[in-house]
């Protein structure tokens, strides 16, 4: 039963690891982790109408559907390894299952994880991914890291995929397409390139670390409630795209980067003095990198103005629900 | 969002392990595999009237949607040690989410499971369960490695999940609660017992081994596929309890075992010569063993009478649909 798409997808990445003692068609996959390294792994659910919009490309979907895992990895400096995909479809749609398969696989082959396994069942459209990778022992970027002091940096750019979003519900699918701005927003939306080589570059550098994925305030407030200290943002620093500029006002660039989501951009704090150093290591990994703010005493995440004045901010990153 | 259900359950099953260096609250979990052995992965999805009924009892879904990725996990060998949980709820539901930990919880201690990570969305009615164990290098127990000459034995009984829904779905959920055999056979739908113990017993001793979750014609036709060999099986051998023998005749109970599934047993081949061996170390291990067949040149799986003449057999094991 699971085997037609989670074999369309192993031949796609096959051979990419040679740790692969048994793979894809056994009752569970038979893999190495080499000597001196730790384990890591993360898992997330996509649900259509929740996570996705009805109607989202299966290539994007699973593209995305690896890439929040990935996202996941390098936020602990991981490098990915392996994967496991369950995937829930309403038909049987051979044609939804190689567009999904292609897109997976594509992501996949970039980073070099081999799909070792996985279930397909039907029912309402769901993707679970569970990601594995690999950590020498010792090193990692945990959440729980950042000091009184640190600065607050941020890869790449906010808001993007959330300004997609706005503009696909205000317009409706199928415009905007020819828009070069609104194309661009959408691959943010749709393809999140997960930050693997800055983790990687991060390790033994960045205090904490977190990906973005529930928006700024949310997920810079896990790293602080973890490591008990209090944070400030310079709402003049945040860094947000051409596109995103062009699109919207900056208060509406300001809110999406603050509660929007689905960024899966990397959030860590550092010593300030390594500024220079992490420029250059996240330059040569091929990303952009922009202090926005710093770690202060205290519990709370406050946005600063040009003035150094506290501004009300909206209270929470995105939530479904709260069991 | 994911930390209320996934914390709830974490406290239940804390301290199982030293070696989670890293467990829920972070962006992904750090594990330490032990010199000398591989990593063991798999994962299985159950959707609600799919693969269990509306109505389940959560704290059963939450024991089974564990106890399926541990038979995975049995049926080559390994030793569990951690899980991933992806929960799709439709409502915030703090009852169900209790007793669904409960049930979950009891089932990870009795094995030494911890949870590591997971992921609590709204939608449909779904769970996700990604297993993680490990076994020394060079041992496993493959599908691929039955020989002609083998013998074919099953671990407990068979047909029991399948007799406890057919008898549920012609009366009703909420009858036969005080029938004795019923309730039995109920337990073995919603309960199964995963065949850990039995696993590790036949290390170095099965030639090859699948759990049989899609009925034994099915399971048993992995195998045979895998490993370029035929099967027969002595339908006058094959175990059945006798609380399923009270509420069924023997055609139902051979149907139910041949193309039920749900059993969750262990179905493996070795050389008949052995069999002494394996029936003292199962019987150690807590575990009914019974020799059902043999491993024949061929490709064919069938069903022979008490004279050694093929009857016709229902065509494949549970099927959900084959994208």
């Amino acid at each position: 039963m699971e085997f037609d798409l989670i074999e369309t997808i192993r031949v796609r990445t096959q051979g990419v690891r040679p740790d692969v003692v048994l793979g894809v068609g056994d009752d569970a996959a038979l893999l190495d982790v080499p000597a001196g390294q730790r384990l890591v792994a993360c898992t997330d659910t996509m649900v259509e109408g929740v996570h996705f919009l009805p109607g989202t490309a299966p290539g994007d979907l699973g593209w995305k559907s690896l890439a929040v895992n990935l996202s996941d990895l390098a936020a602990m400096g991981a490098e990915p390894a392996w994967a496991l995909l369950a995937l829930t479809l309403p038909t049987a749609d051979a044609r939804f299952v190689e567009r999904f398969a292609d897109g997976f696989a594509e992501l996949a082959r970039a980073h070099g994880v081999a799909l070792v396994g996985g279930d397909t069942t039907q029912g309402p459209l769901s993707v679970t991914v569970t990601a594995l990778g690999t950590l020498p022992i010792g090193e990692s970027l945990p959440r729980a890291g950042a000091c009184a002091g640190d600065a607050i940096f941020v890869t790449g750019t906010l808001g993007d995929a959330v300004g997609a979003l706005r503009l696909l519900r205000s317009r409706g699918p199928g415009t905007g397409e020819r828009n070069p701005p609104e194309v661009a927003l959408r691959a943010r939306l749709n393809r999140p390139e997960p930050r693997v080589a800055a983790g990687l570059a991060l390790r033994a550098l960045a205090n904490a670390c977190i990906d973005v994925s529930d928006g700024l305030l949310a997920d810079l407030g896990h790293v602080c409630a973890a490591s008990g200290v209090g944070a400030e943002i310079d709402m003049e620093a945040l860094p947000f795209s051409a596109e995103l500029r062009a699109a919207f006002d900056e208060a509406a660039c300001r809110e999406f980067a603050l509660s929007g989501g689905d960024d899966y951009e990397l959030c860590f704090t550092a010593p300030a003095q390594r500024q220079a150093e992490i420029e250059a290591r996240l330059t040569n990994a091929g990303c952009r990198v922009t202090r926005i703010g710093c770690i202060v005493a205290g519990t709370s995440v406050r946005a600063l103005d040009a003035n150094g004045n506290a501004i009300a901010t909206p209270h929470a990153g995105w939530e479904h629900f709260t069991p």
